[in-house]
């Protein structure tokens, strides 16, 4: 846990953030789809490791939880909204089968608590924009991971490409935790409600 | 709020869910945007009165602030996550000049708190579906509401259409507390990072 909070927090700058999300993702996968042409969301270098994921506020949301400080004795693992997403081309594919393709890329983004009140009550409300981790399922560039999830955490949104994380790290509560094939879709109506009904 | 409450919570069926929200609407969309042809989300009866929005799944996600019973001395007035999510026309309109363009629709879907632990930690974790609201910005539909916002409960999932809110229900609120043009931006960093640097 430790060295993946290592290396998922680093430098942050955030006026390279609208920059970093300006490209048209959903437009230009929806175009791919509309041609019947779907395409990988996740890059990776020669030795597979995952680049940077650009654009992925404008994939499909799965879910939000947040696990603040104050009610984890202030030692939160992670103290913060972690906001889910999932490629376009994976959830096309989730609608129709219910599953996790090869090649589906789920970004976890993490967001600060900035307020604890607001009109609609007290409660839990976003602040800033902390950094972001990511799990690619990949049979053939993953093949002895668990699942063939690989997991990756980033230094920074600046970072060229994100550094992979031992199976201890993130893979094995995963592996033990989560519903279906390491996604906690227990947690995650968006992802419940659209699956195929048998 | 308790007229807005009454109006935006009925019977729902969640075996519907999943066919309500099949409809593409990222791949039409986007499909239609490459092609350089935007188009509105929102669609109407002939009193002006919103339809109810589907497919706003797969649109861009805002934010999920939650504000639990528990810390609202058990009455709490959205005792849920309330994801929020713009439309994908409005949103590239939004990157492009930082305000809400003629025809923006705000879908709230309010989602019940699921659990309250799990592996990452104590917090708030979604459950399920509990209805949705929408506010839509057209100054041509709704000349003499502030901002030219309009705010829309709906009784079900499976209700054809909405329910007009008095200005006192919702519009009075977001206008006196809500940082940007009726919309709670300060909790929204997704949009904030979006805007362009002036």
């Amino acid at each position: 846990m430790l060295q993946f909070k290592k290396t998922l927090l680093g430098g942050i700058a955030p006026l390279l953030l609208s920059i970093a999300l300006a490209s048209p993702v959903i437009a230009s996968d929806a175009h791919h789809h509309a041609h019947g042409k779907d395409h990988n969301f996740g890059a990776f270098n020669k030795d597979n490791v995952l680049l940077t994921p650009r654009g992925y506020r404008e994939w499909v949301f799965v879910g939000a939880p947040v696990t603040p400080n104050e009610l984890n004795d202030g030692k939160a693992a992670f103290p913060e909204f972690h906001n889910v997403y999932i490629d376009p081309t994976s959830w096309n594919h989730w609608k129709k089968t219910g599953e996790f393709r090869d090649g589906t890329v789920i970004v976890k983004e993490l967001v600060s608590v900035g307020s604890k009140s607001a009109p609609s009550g007290n409660g839990y409300f976003a602040g800033e924009f902390n950094g972001i981790a990511a799990m690619v399922k990949d049979s053939k560039r993953f093949p002895n991971r668990p699942g063939n999830w690989a997991f990756f955490g980033f230094e920074s949104y600046e970072a060229k490409e994100g550094a992979i994380q031992a199976d201890e790290a993130c893979a094995a509560c995963h592996k033990d935790n989560a519903a279906q094939d390491m996604v906690f879709t227990q947690y995650y109506p968006v992802l419940r409600a659209a699956k195929p009904k048998k």
